[in-house]
C-alpha cells in the first residue's frame, strides 16, 4: 500500500485570473510540488543529489489526467493528499486529491517516470527501483 | 466542422526547469491562451465584453487529459493547432495539438463551460448558445 | 513605527530555471503574496470584502527596486520579513528583506498604492485611510 | 551605441489577476524573454550553447528598478524596446521601455551579470568579453 502524504497550499491574489478564481495551470504548479514533497517525506533525496546517486534527474510527467469539482480562491487553504495509484515496470501513478475542508477542489491522476539522461542530452525512463517502490510504501 | 485554428508559441529560459525542459504546467498556460484566442479567432468579444453582453464571464476547464509526447527546450516555437471536437448542451471539449516541425509534443482533451455569475458570486455553466456553435464552426 | 510581519516560502523545482537557481520573476510572486499577508495579519480584509467596504481592489505596485544577493534553489525555505518603511499621502512603500537562515537572499522596496475603481474600470490611487496606517502600526 | 531590439508581447487572461489587470510578476516574466531576445537577434548562442563555448550559463539579474506607467489586461499587444544603457567590467544595465501604441506602460534598468559556474556549483559573474559588447553594438 502506497503512503499519503499530504501537502498544504495557500491560494494568493496572483493566484487568480480576472473571473476571482484559481487560474487552473495553478493547480499543475502546486501539485507538482506536491509529487516532490511525497518523495522526500518517503525519504528519497532531491533531485541534484539524485542525479548522481541515482541517476535521476527528476519525475516527468507523461500523462494527466484532472477534474475541477468546485472553484478556490484567495484567502483559501487547500490540503492535497498525494499518493501512488499504481507502480508500473517503468512508470506509475501518482494520485492527488485536492480539498478545502469537506469540499471537493480538483482529482487528478498523472503517469510520471523516473528520468534519467543519456549522453546526448536526451532522457528516458529508468526501471523504477524496488528501494523507491519500498520507500514510498509499495510492495518491494 | 468545428474551425481548425494555430497558435505559435516561444519557450523561454524561465519556461524550462533545472532539467533543461518545459516545466510542464506552462504547457497548461499555453494551451489556455490558444483557447481563448480561438474564440476571438472565431469572432467572440473578450470576456470582459462577453460578461455584459452575453453574460459569459469565462470558460473554465471542469476535465483536461494530456499527454506529453516529446520534451521541449528553450528556443523551440511550437505550434497549437486547436479546435473543438464536441459540443454538448452546456459544456465542450476543446482539443490542442502541440507541434514542433514534424514532431508531436503534447496533445489535450479539455472539457469546458461557458461560464455564468449568480447573484451570489457563484459560477455555473450556461446553456451554449446556437450562435457561439455556429460561429466556432459547428452546426448552428 | 510599521510592524514587520514575517512570510515564509518553500522553494519548488518549478521555481527553478535551467541554471538551477530561483528564476527571478518567482521572487516577485512570492513578496507580492507576502505584501497581502502583511495587511491580512494587520486586521485588513481580503480586498473583495474591502472593494465593498472600503471602496479598495489592492494594493497595485508603482514602482519597484530590489537586490538580489544570494542564489537559492528548490529545497530551501526562505523567510521574508515585512514591514511599511515610509507612510506618504497617497502611496507607502513596502519593504521585504528575504533571508535563508543567515544569508541575505533578496532585498526590494515597492511603492504600492491602495487603488480604487472609476466608473469607467479605471483605477486610481485613494487618500489612505488613517485607520490602515494605524492598523499596521504606522502613526494614525 | 547600443542595438535596440524590440519585442513583442501578447497579454493573456491568465496573466491578469482579480483586479483585471496584469499581474505584475509577469512584467518580469516577459522582459527576461525580451533579454534573452536581444542577445539571440545579436548573434550570440542560446546559453546552453553557450555554456560550453564561453563558459556563461545566463545572465542573472543582480539590481533591478521598474516603474509601472499605466496599467495593461489581455487582448493587448506590448511592445518591448531593449538597449543596453551601460557596459561595466562585469556587469552592464539593460534598459527595457515597455508601451502600447502611445502609451508608457513600464519601464526598467536591470544590472545583469554574465554568469560562469564554479566547481563547487556556485556561480561567478565574469569578465565581459569584448566581441560580446562589439556584437551587442557597445564599443569592443
Amino acid at each position: 500500500m502506497s503512503k499519503t502524504i499530504p501537502y498544504s497550499v495557500r491560494v494568493e491574489f496572483g493566484d487568480c485570473d480576472p473571473a476571482g478564481i484559481v487560474w487552473f495551470p495553478n493547480f499543475f504548479r502546486w501539485i507538482d510540488a506536491a509529487s516532490r514533497n511525497f518523495f522526500v517525506e518517503c525519504g528519497l533525496p532531491p533531485w541534484h543529489e539524485a542525479e548522481r546517486t541515482l541517476g535521476i534527474i527528476g519525475t516527468p510527467v507523461v500523462d494527466t489526467h484532472a477534474r475541477f469539482r468546485k472553484t478556490a480562491s484567495y484567502g483559501d487553504t487547500l490540503q492535497v493528499a498525494v499518493s501512488i495509484a499504481e507502480w508500473r515496470g517503468k512508470s506509475f501513478v501518482q494520485r492527488y486529491r485536492v480539498t478545502r475542508g469537506e469540499d471537493a477542489i480538483m482529482e487528478c491522476d498523472e503517469v510520471r517516470i523516473f528520468a534519467g539522461r543519456r549522453e546526448d542530452g536526451s532522457i528516458f525512463a529508468r526501471e523504477i527501483p524496488a528501494e523507491i517502490r519500498a520507500a514510498c510504501g509499495g510492495k518491494p
